[in-house]
């Protein structure tokens, strides 16, 4: 907080909102960015140019810039569609460079302790583009974790009357990990998934 | 960075410009923003708004929204001036609440390596300030790096001249510290200063 700086105070305000941004975090970026007010107008441009030019793919859901996004007009195989939380669940999924289909993002897990229900993801969305035809296997990568576990289900419930295959992403030991200090539940998964060689 | 995103990218790399901010919190603090366009649209506001409304106090150049500011144009001591590099020093000696002359910030410090000379700082002022008469007294609160004692130095030197009492900010032992920890050149200082109990 600075005395009598409203303006001031209210720049702080908006970026101790961000995560991992505190008090004196707020007030360090503040000051820096007030030592070249040029800097200050490009940010804000930039965040006006986001707001005006990001929005959902019609098809995928994924924040992109131009609709439909690169990876649905793209050359990939629309046979197979790969089921995220997030557009950054996707971009991981892209890094590993192992996975040509197309994608679906959900925008969330279904959790009743935040009052996610299925109805607030993009499961409807999802539902009726396999019920239009030419998806056989729907990889589902929401997160390990039990909102996206609980997802994952409810996808699988609604998904497999529909006649498709519907596949998850392998548990199993991290790659270059040491098998010492893997946590017991991976390596029951590592377990009950081996393969032979 | 994003792939083929060329408006994502851009508020990713102007939020790296940021000190502490990297490439990895840029992204997660752009898809964080992405989750509310609303949020986008107050910050850029907040950038802007302070862009418009932020000015240096044309007496003692300090960073405020009104002109003269709050301890230029309020009820404090004018006979004595405090003289800083920055309005966050300044800040820090106000929330001391032992404090209750003008102030003078200097906008940095100098530094040949860095290519800051005496005249890129606000010291003319400071001496005009001064020569106008009514100031008996310059404390000077530079830092104690090598760039704020040059420029303390540099300042005690241009002051004496024209008959202004100049003192610097005592240096010792900082409050609740064990002397075990302190570092020698601040015990020598402590020593160097003790007073009589």
């Amino acid at each position: 907080m600075v005395h009598n700086a409203p303006v001031l105070n209210r720049l702080v305000g908006e970026l101790k909102k961000l995560p991992g941004i505190g008090e004196r975090t707020a007030l360090r970026l503040t000051f820096h960015m007030l030592k070249s007010p040029h800097s200050l107008n490009q940010l804000a441009e930039a965040l006006l140019d986001v707001r005006e030019h990001v929005r959902s793919c019609s098809t995928c859901f994924a924040l992109t810039e131009q609709d439909p996004c690169q990876h649905c007009s793209g050359n990939r195989d629309n046979s197979i569609v790969c089921v995220v939380e997030t557009t950054q669940d996707l971009m991981a999924l892209e890094r590993s460079n192992a996975y040509l289909g197309s994608y679906h993002v959900l925008q969330g897990a279904i959790s009743p302790l935040k009052g996610v229900n299925p109805a607030d993801l993009k499961i409807d969305e999802l539902l009726a583009r396999v019920a239009r035809g030419g998806i056989e296997e729907v990889v589902i990568a929401t997160n390990f974790s039990v909102e996206g576990e609980t997802t994952a289900l409810y996808l699988a419930r609604q998904l497999k009357p529909l006649g498709v295959k519907v596949t998850r992403l392998a548990h199993g030991i991290p790659l270059g990990s040491d098998i010492e200090y893997v946590d017991p539940a991976t390596v029951q998964w590592a377990l009950a998934g081996r393969n032979e060689v």
